[in-house]
């Protein structure tokens, strides 16, 4: 099997499924709010998984929540901040390039009489600096990005729109949308400048239902969900355990490894690239994108065919996020990005992880080959 | 060790760390939207899942949403409730001892202009019905009543709730918190004639991070969670099969050892309250209590030395709920039950589960025995 679709999720890496086993079959289970030893083992153990987290990202760990997914953490952050900043400017600003769970929060704000102005986006994946430059005043609240581009793997300037928010709104948070730069990038919270930021662990080959929610020391959010106060009141619900180690493991491993990752994935990256042009293929991802997400039109296939061929190789891609796959609508961040219509339903996008090989990307040049050669009369 | 803190937590039994284990180390960790065979494989899986939950509580899957806990259903079920019906009554009627989850969600309720009337609570922990039945009317938007009350094991008299409804206030909706209830009362949703249910796994030996909300067919409710429109937009984050899995196993081994584990509980929390009440002890339980929690006030202790004394024994009971434990202060459970603080600073919460013997329990005395001893001069 070829998987090179990591951006979708990832499988779960060993050092994971051993600490979720070793929370589950020892003395770990209690409730971590429990007054007995066993709750207070499991507290400890839970905070120790934290203080983890908080050290690969460098933040203090009173400044994350664990939250159920990368969804919940920008639901919290991007309404938590606007419901809980009533003197703030009340105006967002974004672009339409965002993955879905903060544009219908973006959406579901603006029905509640908040306004939401969106950045164009270039050829590049990136924001119009000029534009945001115009738009940037002191109404703007909150400015909403994401670090990597799911779909292309575009980068954002981030520095560069830290330097513009300090000149022009100094007052406005910055929320960073950081599920697919994890593990990938360089994630230095204290650095990096942000007020919020928003993570996953099933794309850094952990689990599915678990995620961080980053909120700089100072920010205030409202919670989303309210109960029994545990995590400082952020985040009510019984604290698990299990997904809070999973969440500490898989990050710890993606750091582990994230350096020779990148390296490995680039080459990878540089081949398919080179191979693919040569078959006339398009590729939409910006120049300067990350290596680990190629998004590439394969001429006079529809993106779907094109999915479908590969699996009988036993390769699997996808044509957008897997959020969006099932409504069968051309990309909206293609589209966003002014790339045809014609390219971007031919689009698909290969995601790579750490766990993939240079043999790999061989193998699927070879299958590239096999299918044009079967579908001859169609490409030419 | 003897656990007798089930309503706080319980440990993951077998079934639910094999159905784990397979779902990470096989074939389907993919993402359930992907539109290539591992996101097939893992989405008819989640399918899968998601139906033996429905059928274990008798509903259709349509109706049924995963969470990530109990307090998220909750969460979700009260306030999408009363978001989505501008058109319904504007009050909701609850009690004051309803778990935190509902109590905050209904403090946030009243502070957008909804209305909250508190029905008293008697010496048996059921509301008052007569109080009920005056509050009634067709203003009345939603009941929000709780199955069996995590502290005393208190059953709520829903037939003659459900009855009172029809009659006073037709359209308003009802929602059961049954997280406490579930594997340890016969749960038939089509019967019971609730409109929304919570559930949670981590009290029926599953693990942290999963529940459940049912929504009956027709009943309108906004998610709170939004994004990729996953789980019919009700819920969105990538599903997790692991999580539903863990769900599927925990519901189907409750409900296959649920009547043998009645009796078995009965027998225990019989032997106990009579032992308890020969040694002094004050039972705050109602006579007519769910067997499975047995609320006690043990002369002359207050509940946290009773606790720690117990722990030395192996022994792990509660003070109060795991959610409120920290917090230090007397049950507010026990308060609206008319119990005096004197009662109610010396009381604890013994909870059990299917594993729990007659022999944990004649242990328990012996400890308890030996407590007293050990006291002799505080307690006489």
């Amino acid at each position: 099997m070829i998987y090179f679709d990591n951006s979708a999720t990832t499988r779960p890496c060993d050092e994971v499924i051993k600490v979720l086993n070793e929370d589950l079959t020892g003395d770990r289970w209690g409730n971590p709010g429990s007054l007995h030893k066993l709750g207070i083992t499991a507290s400890g153990a839970y905070d120790k998984a934290l203080g983890t987290c908080a050290s690969v990202l460098s933040c203090d760990p009173g400044e994350l929540i664990l939250t159920s997914c990368g969804t919940e953490s920008a639901n919290t952050a991007i309404s938590g901040f606007m419901h809980a900043n009533p003197r703030a400017g009340k105006t967002i600003i974004s672009t339409h390039t965002e993955h879905k769970c903060t544009l219908e929060t973006l959406a579901s704000l603006e029905k509640q009489g908040f306004t939401v102005k969106y950045v164009s986006v270039g050829k590049d994946g990136k924001p119009d600096l000029e534009m945001l430059k115009s738009m940037l005043d002191k109404d703007t609240g909150l400015l909403c990005f994401t670090h990597v581009n799911n779909e292309t793997g575009a980068i954002l300037p981030l520095d560069q729109i830290r330097e513009l928010r300090k000149t022009l709104a100094p007052s406005a948070a910055l929320y960073l949308d950081c599920v697919q730069s994890l593990g990938k990038l360089p994630i230095d919270l204290k650095k990096m400048g942000v007020d919020m930021a928003s993570f996953s662990a099933h794309k850094i080959h952990g689990i599915k239902g678990v995620g961080l929610l980053y909120i700089r020391k100072g920010i205030r959010v409202s919670p989303l969900i309210i109960g029994g106060g545990q995590q400082n009141g952020m985040r009510s619900g019984t604290q698990s355990l299990p997904l809070a180690d999973v969440m500490a493991a898989s990050l710890t491993e993606a750091s582990k490894h994230r350096e020779d990752a990148y390296i490995e994935v680039s080459g990878i990256n540089q081949y398919l690239k080179e191979e693919l042009i040569k078959r006339g293929a398009v590729i939409n991802s910006p120049d300067d994108a990350l290596p680990f997400v190629l998004n590439v039109a394969f001429k006079n296939f529809q993106s779907e065919t094109m999915l479908h061929c590969l699996e009988m190789y036993d390769i699997y891609i996808s044509t957008v996020s897997a959020c969006s796959s099932k409504s069968k609508k051309p990309s909206y961040v293609l589209e966003s990005m002014g790339i045809n219509r014609k390219v971007s339903s031919n689009s698909v996008r290969l995601s790579f992880s750490r766990y993939n090989t240079m043999d790999e990307a061989e193998s699927f040049i070879k299958a590239i080959d096999e299918i044009y050669k079967f579908y001859e009369v169609n490409v030419r």
